[in-house]
């Protein structure tokens, strides 16, 4: 065992703090990784699901000997937290060890809080300091949670999957599958990372999509909602015979619907929500907040993608491309005109991830 | 100074090779790795130019006390080369030194040499064995050469600029700059590693186009051709005024233009290629091998590249996507046409390069 710098120290605390994602909204991940006085590995944990321990206290309980953490570092990707919440203050637990320094990621977003988890930690004579160099990864790691507390907004994400050429189908409609098999076991497992999917109403027609989590690593997750973007209100016909209806609870499925339509009747006693389609994307944001949606997964179609991307109307998107040139087809941005090219997008490529032949491309607006 | 394991020393030696990329055509680039008998780290070299030392030379100049060679083991891409040629045969060199044992990369693709070199080693009781998994980089790294021996045609890459949606340009045909500088850049450094660049008549007409190489690290690369494809020889009545032509040296402009133009009047005097367009892109890549263009670099338009890839007719595709969502636009695929996603074409992803905001693609047949 060698000593470790605080770069991969916090690096490391990244990394387990990612294990919470989908478990935890809407708190942010935290992750946590303790070294003794010569910077060797002692514990590392996480905030693995709300209710549960903070990321402090799951390293600390590790730990047996509580001589091992004279002169202890303590890396946490997030501020500790100075109020009793949910779980006990993390800043006065460790105020009350005899580490030597708390090397921290992000302060606390919240300005009512924020410095009063690392007040503690001065008060008890501890070193205190944020970690330089790693904050792209710190803000990515906790960027739904940073979103909902700026902002009061639900973060969304749109996933398209596309061709080597763009094209999302061929001319007939013909799509399955344009990706691997990894590559959407990849994105099935982006739903569970998010508290709601969504689709437009093309492809709950066509696709008769359950929208649920079947399988992978979120599986068991609680409470996944759904939400259909049915701007003319046509799906609360004959919902319920729709995979959609059947595969979720009723209290987590969502209608977002054309404000126009406020009238409509609602005999199934779902969630409706009103949006002005055409202009409304960002007051939709707060409302999704406020039914607890902290965070979406927009699937498509290309009309409701289209949509997002021309109200800028969105936080990042995922594209996973797959390894076949399809030629002319459906590209997932007919819907979309910019009048010149500096009228255009400009994202910035977040992360990568190689899937075999097929790559996923994360960018943030 | 830690002692190097065959994987390590293999991949350095591969790292050695690609600098010689774009100099040593027809030759295969290669690298060599010089351990001493604990596996330290001696020297390193490659294949520079055409006409200067091998690999292996290059390494073992280096070396100024030969009594560090007593137990060493050499890495080496390709198989020592047995014969004499511009160079003294590599194999033979090797087999007078009081190493200990010779690790290559490929054998030597020429059926009539495969083997020899590796005899003379074995023959003076130097261990010879063949690296294990680092096949894939190996043949990646002498694509092109292994082409030229095998099937004695000239390898093919394709080059496409697209935005995030697939697009090359605007609908107004608006597309400068779809990619970033460095994307642009790093695309010009490409044009270096391969014998000829070329467009097609529309690209010619639309950007008149240099084709040669104005900066980078191929800079003072001498000899670089340039080829124009045109189907209907409509450049030739021209082509004098152009930045093509002025550009660069009379014999190393190439014009391929369709079989029916055979007696067409070539007053200056350039190459003349002929092949028919809609199904000849096999028999043109011997062609071009026998005018000594071993490989090309395609730059576009659109209907040039979609009659590559629809006669399957390339070895590999580069594939930059710039950092913006374009909307409807130019599909780089417009002319291509599949009729079911079956007998669309599915590529190996088999390089990929983070340029900030940009990503290239390398993908193979």
């Amino acid at each position: 065992m060698s000593p470790m710098t605080d770069k991969e120290a916090m690096l490391l605390a990244i990394s387990e703090a990612k294990k919470g994602i989908g478990f935890v909204s809407p708190n942010p991940p935290v992750g946590c990784v303790i070294l003794d006085k010569d910077r060797n590995f002692l514990a590392s944990g996480y905030h693995q699901k709300l209710g549960s321990d903070h990321a402090e206290l799951d390293a600390l309980k590790k730990i047996k000997d509580t001589e091992e953490l004279k002169g202890a570092h303590v890396y946490v990707t997030l501020e500790p937290c100075a109020h009793e919440g949910r779980t006990p203050s993390c800043a006065k637990a460790l105020a009350q060890l005899p580490i030597s320094s708390v090397v921290y990621g992000l302060k606390d977003p919240n300005p009512l809080v924020a410095g009063k988890g690392l007040q503690i930690l001065l008060d008890a004579a501890i070193e205190v300091k944020c970690i330089e160099g790693l904050n792209l990864e710190l803000e990515n790691l906790a960027e739904c949670f940073l979103l909902n507390m700026r902002e009061s907004k639900c973060f969304i994400a749109l996933k398209v999957a596309s061709s080597i050429d763009g094209q999302i189908a061929m001319s007939s409609g013909e799509s399955q599958w344009i990706t691997s098999s990894r590559a959407r076991e990849y994105s099935h497992d982006l739903r569970g990372m998010y508290d709601a999917t969504a689709v437009g109403f093309g492809t709950y027609l066509k696709d008769n999509p359950s929208l649920n989590i079947r399988h992978g690593k979120f599986q068991n997750k609680k409470n996944h909602k759904v939400v259909l973007f049915d701007q003319e209100a046509e799906s609360l016909k004959s919902i319920e015979n729709s995979n959609l209806y059947q595969s979720n609870q009723k209290q987590n499925i969502h209608i977002v619907v054309d404000s126009k339509h406020k009238n409509i009747e609602n005999i199934l006693g779902l969630n409706i929500l009103f949006c002005d389609f055409n202009n409304g994307y960002q007051d939709l944001h707060q409302q999704l907040f406020q039914h607890e949606i902290y965070s979406l997964y927009i699937e498509g179609g290309a009309k409701v993608l289209s949509k997002f991307i021309s109200q800028k109307a969105f936080n990042t998107l995922y594209l996973f491309v797959g390894s076949k040139v399809l030629g002319k087809g459906l590209s997932w941005t007919k819907d979309l005109e910019f009048s010149s090219l500096s009228e255009t997008l400009d994202l910035k490529l977040s992360q990568h991830e190689i899937l075999d032949n097929d790559i996923m491309l994360k960018y943030n607006i």
